[in-house]
């Protein structure tokens, strides 16, 4: 049983970045909820969501049930996320903003948006298909997060951050179409956004505004 | 054919609550939308969205055609409750604080995590999914709703409410898996969910935030 | 292939509606994301969604597979909106209320709300079905974009523009029900809807609210 427990956790690569990358989500979208002062109960839906919305989202989109709701061990890290997020709230002012939350936060984002191109090219969509699958995969749950707490989704206007899973999703379909080997795309589509998420974090890339392309106009 | 009406409305005990809970649901959604103005389109829209979209909810994701699109008896009771708030508000400031209106809305609460529950179990989700589905198909509708009205839904940081749904979920799990009688679950579902709410009501029950258990904590 | 594309495109009236709604719908969620300052990751994405949730949400509703993420002519409409938005921003202020625009807009909303109808009497819905599935298919993009853009959908408490679209469905609902000719139903729902939206566009009309009703009593 413990076994089964840490091969499903840890069996083999994608395990681990998937299980690092819920973990991280929930923490994240719980330490949001807590800075609004939600109560204990709209943490762990906030952080719950930004976990799964967006898995849910693709499987939805697949016309499939969720898995989420089948597996209770991604639920168990979903709920591990969030009591990290409570327990470090009760020392640290905002312990999404620590390095190693960021850098899991990349690998999970990588690691959703590697989940969406699959399904998605499963499935049989167009190229337009798996690359906005995996978008939304990746960033679903942090942007649905953000409508539970009356704001914009962050990533429309802020910050470098869905367009990794874009270059992820494009990378999973370039690749697969090449037909290398086999994995080979997957394995693309989750280096590429982690690398970009993570070279973005350290430069502060941002997308430019049509205002910035107006002032470069004059 | 008023018979047929007459008994798919009051016919057994569950139609009872699930007819008093659309009813109240619809009433609510739309009183929130005329204080704040909404043009009758949106009242409309509001009141439905408050008693349909957690039933809807929960049919996207055990993957049905919703039953709210099928059933005309069903939006007659989502609409007559939509006007009940209009005429209630021409005369009162806030019909949906009458006490009749938070004891009916209680027995709806029950009524939709119990078909929630019902449902899930039988497309065969995991525990977490029964109790995922009974609160999305109880509060989903008001918190969408929410969202309708640029606000973060109440149920995240105010008043003792889905806990309610989670708690009647759990009792529906524990007595499904002590197999005593049939329906009892679903009894134990909606009895749980609804004393559990009247009792909040009263005594004005909170959940608590990490804020408070901070403070606890020094 | 360029012939393939120019019937896909205007082969027929109602391809030529959809195909100006698609461009029309696009561009006018764009321009909103952009006046908000959004980057230009969240133009795309609010363009997008204004063009194509609707079809979504259609398809979520009646269990399909998303047509938008299988058609790629769809999707380049869908990014020659957004493109058009970006350009004339650089000239203009709110390129979304010139007139070619705004007309375009009301053509793509009659052949949006024509679609839903005809896709979900297609499914056997009741009579309130098509009428939700025409209005939701016609408005549900510019609703989430609203949403996704931080404030209450517009349609549901300014402007006389939701309402056309369920006057076009119960157009589409009674000709289909006296079953005169092929085609006439999808007719009907197109035209009453664009004739509706002109007029309330030339006119102004606004849907009453309850305070409006309260005041006209006393």
């Amino acid at each position: 049983m413990t076994q089964d427990l840490v091969s499903a956790l840890f069996g083999d690569p994608f395990a681990v970045v998937n299980t690092t990358g819920l973990v991280a989500f929930a923490l994240v979208g719980s330490a949001k909820a807590i800075r609004e002062e939600f109560d204990l109960f709209g943490v762990v839906v906030v952080g719950l969501a930004t976990a799964f919305v967006g898995g849910v989202t693709r499987d939805l989109l697949v016309n499939r049930v969720p898995l989420a709701l089948q597996s209770p061990v991604e639920i168990g890290l979903g709920l591990l996320g969030v009591g990290l997020a409570v327990v470090l709230s009760l020392r640290l002012r905002a312990p999404d903003e620590h390095t190693l939350i960021v850098v899991s936060d990349a690998v999970g984002l990588g690691a959703f948006a590697t989940t969406g191109a699959i399904v998605a090219s499963d499935v049989g969509t167009s190229a337009f298909g798996v690359v906005a699958i995996a978008t939304v995969n990746a960033v679903g749950g942090g942007a649905f997060a953000d409508i539970l707490l009356d704001r914009s989704p962050f990533i429309l206007f802020d910050d470098f951050y869905a367009s990794c899973a874009v270059l992820g999703g494009c990378s999973y379909w370039l690749v697969a179409g090449a037909g290398v080997i086999d994995g080979g795309a997957a394995l693309a589509c989750a280096t590429v956004t982690v690398a970009v998420r993570l070279v973005a974090v350290t430069r502060d890339w941002q997308v430019p505004t049509v205002g910035d392309l107006r002032n470069t106009d004059e």
